[in-house]
Order: C-alpha cells, then sequence, then structure tokens
C-alpha cells in the first residue's frame, strides 16, 4: 500500500452565513466571518490517494492524471468564485472548511477510484492557521 | 540606518472591475479577477521602515507599536471585507495588488513618522506568486 | 468523523537537562542542548481534533473557541517563558520536544472534550526538521 | 505510543524510464519526466518513527542519531547523485516518487530498529505539489 | 514608481563544470556540484519589474502576460531539461545559480519593455539556502 | 554586479534587558520579551554579498566558503547559546534583532571581503512576523 499526495490551490469567496437565521444570529455564531459583503481566502487542498503500485510504471496513478481530475472535478468549479453563490456541489451547504473538504471528497470519490486508487484523504487550508481532513 | 519589517495577515473578497466598462469589457481586460461575485485572497502584508537605532532601547521603533498601528491603520479595514465596497481608502481604485500596495503606504506614511521612523516599503503578496511593492 | 488543526506558536527558552546527573553526563547525552545558560526556540503547535460535525452550523467546533482554549491552556502558559522553570505542567520532565507534546496534551484533553470533540493529535515542531506528534 | 519526524534533503538527477520500453513509449507514458538528458529536484525527506518514551532522556530516540543514520544509509547515497546511475538501492526500479519512498523504508526499517523505535512513515516529497508516502 | 513580482518554478539538471579543466580540477573546485551523472533542483524563479501605474487597469502589467512571457522565453526551456546540454541561452556558461540569473535577465530584458515596464530583478533560488540575484 | 544570499539559522536564548534599569522599567519598555528568565527564537538568518562575477567558475564567490565562514564568525557562536551571556560580539548591547543584524554585519564584513566580495545585507528573521535588515 502506497500513498501519493497532490497540492492543488484556488482562491475563492464565502460567507458562513445560515438562511434560517436573521443577520444578528450569523453575527453572533460566525462573527466577521458572517460578513454580507463576502470575504475570501487562497485555498490550498492536498488530494491524498492510496492503493497498490503499478509495478510497470512504479506509479500509484500518474499525478499528473490526478492533478487534471482535480482541476475538471473541484478547482475549476471553486477557483476565482462565490462558494455560497456559484458552487454546484456546495449548494445548501454552509461553507465552512470541513463541509468543504466533506464536498471535495464527494466530487472526487467516485472519479478517483476509475483511475485505479482509492481516496484516502482530503486536507483544506484556509488559512496557514485553520485545517480540515476528512477520510470518508 | 536599519530597516525593520513587520508581516501581518488579512483575508478580504475582491473583484477587478471598471465601472465605466461593461462587463465584456471587464472580462477581456481582467478575466476571472472581475467574476461579479467576487472571489477573495488571504493576502500577506510586509512592512519596512527605516531609520535610526535608538540606543537606549536597541530598536528602531518597537514592533509591537508597529503591529497595533498596521492593525489600526490597515488591516482592521480590510480583514474578512469586501475591498471594492467597504475599504474607505481603496474607494474609487481599482483593488490590484499594486493599488492596495499604495493605498496602504498612504495610510501608514504619517503615522509610521510619528513613531520615530520612515516608511521605506509596503509590500503585498495577494497569492505565493504575485507580489507587488511601493516605495513611494 | 472530521478532523480539524488549529495552528499556534509560543517562543520559548529550555535546557535538556536531568537534575540526577551532573553536567558532564546531561552534555554526553543531551549535546549542545544541555547548554546551563539556555537555548531557545519558535515553536510551532498543532493541535487536531475529530468528531462529528455540527449540521447547525457546518463546524466540528468554532476554531476560534479551540484558540482560545489553546491560548488560555498552553501557549500564554510557554510563550517567552523558560519551560524549564516557569512552566507548571512541565515540572518534574525533561522539556524534550516529546514531552512537550505529551504536556500539551494532558492540559487539552479534557477542555476539548468540553467543546465536543476529541483530542485526536498534539504535534509540535521545535525546528523546521524535528517534530513529534502524540495521539494519546 | 510517540512519534517523531526528521525532516532531511538532498538534491538529484532522475529519469523516469523503463528500459523495456523504447523512447516514443517512455516519453507517452512519463512525458517530459522521462528527458533522456535527465532532471532533477530538491527532495525532501521526512522519516517518521514510532515507540515508547525513554523516560531517561524524554526521548524516543535522539534525532541527531536519526539523522545520522538518515544520512549515513539514505541522503549521502543521494544528494548530488544521479538515481538511475549511482544509487544501489534504486537499481532495477523506475525513481517515481513512490518506489523512493519504499526504497529508503527498506533502508531505513532495520537499522532504526537498533536505535530503540519503529519505522512508521517515509514520506517524500518531490516538489511543493506531489508527496508519497510508505508505511510499510 | 511601483514594482511587481511574478514567482514561477522549474525542475532542471545540471553540473559544474568546466571544459577547459579535467574532471579532477573541477571536483576541486566545484565538488559534488560536479558530478559527471549531474544533479538537479526545484529552482524558484522571482521576476519583478518596475514603472508607472496603468490608471487605466491598475496594474504595472498584467500577471498573466507576464507568466506567460516568462514560460514563453525562460521556464519552458529550463523545465525538466538539462541545463548544460538543452538551453540555448546558456551554451557557453557554467550553470551556477548567478549565471542562470544573468542568463535569464538577458531573455526578459527586451521582451519585458514590449511590455511597457522595465525588468527590475531576476531572483533565482536553488535550494532553501542558496539565492543569486541580479539587477542588469 | 551580481548578489548572492546564503540562508542559514540558529537557535538562541536571549532577554530585552538595559541593566541601568530596574526589572519594572524594563517590564514597561519591553514587555514579555524581558522575562528574567530568558525566552528563545529559532532565527534564520540571510547574508548577501556583491561583486564582480568570476568569470573562471561563474561564481561571485564559493557558496560553500561563505557558509563556512559564517557558521566560524557567527553561528557557531549564537547557536544554542544566550545571546546576553555567552557571545562575545553582543556583550554591551541590548540583543534586539537590529542590533543582532548590525552585530553580525561587523563580523562578517572584513572576512567577506577576503573572500573577494562585498557584505551587501544582513537580514535577519526572529520569529516568521519579525525581521530587520543592515546594510552597513
Amino acid at each position: 500500500m502506497i500513498y501519493i499526495t497532490r497540492r492543488e490551490t484556488f482562491n475563492a469567496a464565502h460567507r458562513l452565513f445560515k438562511p434560517e437565521w436573521d443577520d444578528a444570529k450569523n453575527l453572533q455564531v460566525f462573527g466577521k466571518c458572517s460578513n454580507p459583503n463576502w470575504h475570501g481566502h487562497n485555498y490550498v487542498l492536498y488530494v491524498t490517494l492510496k492503493g497498490e503500485l503499478d509495478p510497470t510504471t512504479g506509479f500509484l496513478v500518474n499525478l499528473k492524471d490526478l492533478s487534471k481530475l482535480i482541476k475538471e472535478k473541484v478547482t475549476d468549479k471553486l477557483d476565482h468564485k462565490n462558494i455560497n453563490l456559484e458552487v454546484d456541489f456546495m449548494q445548501g451547504r454552509i461553507p465552512s472548511t470541513e463541509n468543504l473538504a466533506i464536498g471535495i471528497w464527494e466530487q472526487l470519490q467516485q472519479p478517483v477510484s476509475e483511475l485505479g486508487a482509492a481516496l484516502h484523504c482530503v486536507k483544506i487550508a484556509e488559512t496557514e492557521n485553520n485545517f480540515a481532513e476528512y477520510y470518508g
């Protein structure tokens, strides 16, 4: 069993906001992260796969294929976007770092398996101080 | 002459957008950075001061005073904000990294001189790949 | 199950030193890390929690609450201190990176559970080249 | 059970290349990584050990001993070398990041056990975006 | 006057080697950097431009144009290549970090001026510990 | 004219403290940095040289010679030491980051000139947020 990780980045706007709550309640729970005019981050995404080494190539999977897949399924949908308004797989979810990790996992699990490996972990850093990890 | 630098960070939303242009023209010039629904960044700010060392303290200025000043004049106004809509000193300016550096310089030049040093450089990184520097 | 991590920093002095041994023996085992006049580090601390996502907020726990807790229980006690002489929870322990990880774990395990999550890992970097991790 | 990690670096040349294939087939599978004139990387290696803390020293193992061991068994053999041509433990293997992690594991497993700990993980970063991990 | 910097990366093989000298002399002067079987690095390149801000766009130059230019003139020629054997603008030069900075400067000076700015600095990091800068 | 930089690190203890002042006054001016029991840092030092390229080698100076010189004159004196008590060239000086940069400059200026280059800048980072630079 071998593990490989690909790092990708995207820049996006978001707002922590629960539609069922009024602004005062959102502000109380989410603080400045609930600013109605949005704020944003340079997100750093780490996608880890596990599986058996292919003895023909010495690869688990070709990292170029993985990078292309992450761009197609995840970062092209998120980069320079508003996560609350424009990202299909985040609709109906508060765009916390935790929910982003889960949403990205759901985007990648099936396509990664078609590359011949299993998705092991989606890790996402919102800032240099805050990370979330999801293992399914 | 000695130089000291304080690093601070802030997270904000913005859009590269010229009101005199329609969306098609903005998109042509600014690309995805002009997304009408905004995007955002973890900005990293480096403020460099120069001057004579104070022989009593071994400091140019106390970096705690500098940090407090940057927070008050700059990062409290930018952090978790929309630069286009909510930041007083950026009104009427396209929020490019270059204009941010100039805007921040203007906020800091006079207050820094009251600390007993001269503002030497404002450097701002929008991503790990893009920086702007302004020396006045 | 979701995992979140908060990064915090502190700067402290220490000395690897066993009181039962004389200076020659301490020097033999610990080398320059046993300098009687102390040395110090910029420590980087990563605290990882695990648990079920709160569907109301999209959070495992609010990272601001976690940051506040780490400051209160750990970094306020360590920052700009002498670990051998001034840190209550490190008394009687050689302040190796390993023992720091264990000591910080003991400080956080109970309070973290009151936030509604389980402490998963305490990771501490003494330098850019040396880390310790403790999982309880 | 405690975990410690030592970070080491080395700079080397390599080529992803399967001798049984002709250049066209190698190029098709490995792309520019198969350039016959070689290319190279600044590799970053993380070696993680696990075991019981030695109560006498507060160490799992002395990180200086671990660093010396990694240099002797691994990085002195790789640093400023051509991995395909000059590294004994990589002969007969395509020098992918995955195979490097496995090869380094095999070099370290027995010697690390003589230090009084178990090898837990070999992680190697080929670039800031690509990592492999091996746990045996 | 405003300064902007674009960071780009490339991975390449090289050898410090003076054809007029025999291997013994090369080894004596360049040490392990003269290994006849090559070694390599993940180079990090910083290209800094200076000039007057364009008031229409808030840009000195569009960093996408600069990035495209650097790729075309510099990094596409260097990435996954052997600097001694395959890079036209480095022929006849020992591929030290200093000479790389000068060679890249010569590639960029004229094309950058056509973007409407002046090339200010080419900085290149060979490792995390070694940099060269050239200002023309 | 070419510029080269070597990065080195050292870990040390210090205390911002003016012997002419009592503890209350020291605490008022220097805050927690004046803790009588010391604290410490992982310092990062950048030494930049300038001069004419040696056409024979493609070097300004051999970075191995520079690294050896910095170790001998600077970091061997500082690493794992107490800057206030044990570092000869810092005696009689408050060990602020500014004074460290000046003290290190004075240690290196003459020896660097014997390598055939001029010392251009000593930059020292006390933390990831605080730097000082001295250009003589």
